[in-house]
């Protein structure tokens, strides 16, 4: 059977509060539709790893998701990245977390990946790499003035509240973590999860979205998956390799990801996670428990990018 | 059915040219038997999560293996500490990484598990954590002579070697990582792993030993796992939440732990990793494809503690 190199892409689940007017949330949708078609184009001269990395990318250069540029603020006022990478083909992964001056840090999981032979750094340690990478810029590239002055007016009011900073993210109106998930013609399956994490986070905190299993999830003729949410419920399920596990047990993709959701939700309440995932054949596959999640997904001859935000919308 | 508090520990999987002289492996092993020692002291007053956490602080500050005290430089000549905690009871986790200002990684991975609303904190994040709950040591508590006379005559020769660390690890004669097992009188699962990672490896270099699913895993009615080896391949197998996922399916303990480092065997070659685990009614089992796994377990009322080093000991 041929395949056709398939991408989907998420922008992160959360609530509609995220957004600060219509004009937000045009533009968050658009850059969807951008991180899909720059998928398709890599896939013309490249294989799914290279369609994910191009599509994460794309989301964290543009600055409108908390990935990359548009990155959140930490509780000392940084920004710190996590993102992971994984390879279908012979389950190798990249990733780095707590990462400051890096703007694609999905690039430098990559590095990881394929000039080390390490899966995960941190740190410091990890933009050294992005120096000998050229991936290294200061700190002024990541921190703008509307950042510092959300910074200044939540922290005047913070009080001892950031110790319970995952239900601040929830009051706040989080919209955590971009991802995508392909498949290229060969067959092979792709998965790439990249995030500012939550605000006001405690520095050093680390999220799903580097932690492979967790943040996403990519085994050729099983499945890939890239998950968004609050990180540390995400970690706890698993959700990733979960998803996985029920599609090599033979359940549908479609379903796999409702039940994992379902699973979250009896665990740990509603409102916490999202996925999507591409199965071994190309078929796409969306859930989640928040109020809201951007996803787009093309193909190869569609001829379209097919985005989706309300639970209610047709996707795929 | 009642149960007999019982705890598992290991002291690492790895190869016999770790150990220096005979007297080094006999105080390597009789740690181990203090562990599980402690681990059982700990049943009487407290859980589970009580009895891992002791038994793994006891080989931290012991010094004798690759954790706490004992625990290996990397490239820059410094300790970085991984480790991670699970209360099977809800999923809880805590853990750290590329942590240098404790001794004592578990005990800080507890506090990142009941202290904050995180389950990952890394680096100074996490030292600063650590200060907060008067963890924090001075750097000269984890560095003596030994190591660095060892860093210095291994640096000498390193040239461009440091980038195949996970090789070199193989070829220095590693013994990575402590853990335990326990379940406690109400069937409460728990599992913790820490570590001071592979000599010479890139700083910020995170291993599986933090990573639930990968080095370690909790889940009343189901098991609590611990494994050890070159981390790498254990995070890209998610070896201990795959044990977890055949025993939920009906497979046997000793059949589970044995079926994954099959697995990882047949993916990435023997001499990487082992595991411990223990289920829902107090089975403890090992298993490992490297030449060597100190390992040792007891239970309320047996009155004598199993040790273990070869593959052919007895064990449980």
């Amino acid at each position: 059977m041929s395949i056709k190199a398939t991408i989907a892409v998420h922008g992160g689940a959360g609530s509609m509060s995220y957004f600060i007017n219509e004009e937000h949330r045009q533009r968050y949708l658009r850059g969807l539709v951008e991180a899909v078609n720059a998928g398709l184009e890599a896939s013309r001269r490249g294989n799914a790893l290279d369609m994910v990395v191009d599509a994460v990318s794309i989301m964290e250069f543009d600055g409108s998701y908390d990935a990359g540029k548009g990155s959140v603020l930490d509780l000392y006022g940084e920004v710190e990245q996590d993102a992971g990478v994984m390879w279908g083909k012979d389950l190798s992964v990249g990733a780095v977390a707590s990462v400051r001056h890096v703007i694609n840090a999905i690039k430098l999981a990559r590095i990881v990946m394929e000039k080390t032979d390490h899966v995960l750094i941190v740190g410091e340690g990890a933009e050294e790499l992005a120096k000998h990478f050229g991936l290294w810029v200061p700190s002024i590239e990541l921190i703008n003035e509307a950042k510092i002055n959300r910074y200044n007016s939540l922290i005047k009011n913070l009080g001892s509240r950031y110790r319970k900073n995952v239900d601040l993210a929830k009051e706040l109106g989080f919209m955590d973590t971009v991802g995508a998930v392909a498949i290229d013609k060969d067959g092979n399956l792709a998965a790439a999860t990249s995030t500012g994490g939550t605000i006001l986070k405690w520095p050093g905190r680390v999220g799903d979205s580097p932690l492979p299993g967790a943040g996403y999830w990519a085994e050729n003729g099983v499945c890939a998956v890239s998950a968004t949410g609050i990180g540390e419920f995400i970690i706890r399920a698993m959700a990733s390799f979960r998803v996985a596990t029920l599609v090599k047990g033979g359940v549908k993709i479609s379903e796999a990801v409702k039940q994992v959701v379902n699973y979250v939700t009896e665990l740990f309440g509603p409102g916490n996670i999202g996925l999507i995932a591409i199965d071994s054949r190309g078929n796409v596959a969306s859930a989640f428990n928040t109020e809201v999640m951007g996803r787009a997904w093309s193909q190869e001859g569609l001829g379209k990018v097919i985005v989706a935000h309300y639970p209610g919308d047709p996707f795929p």
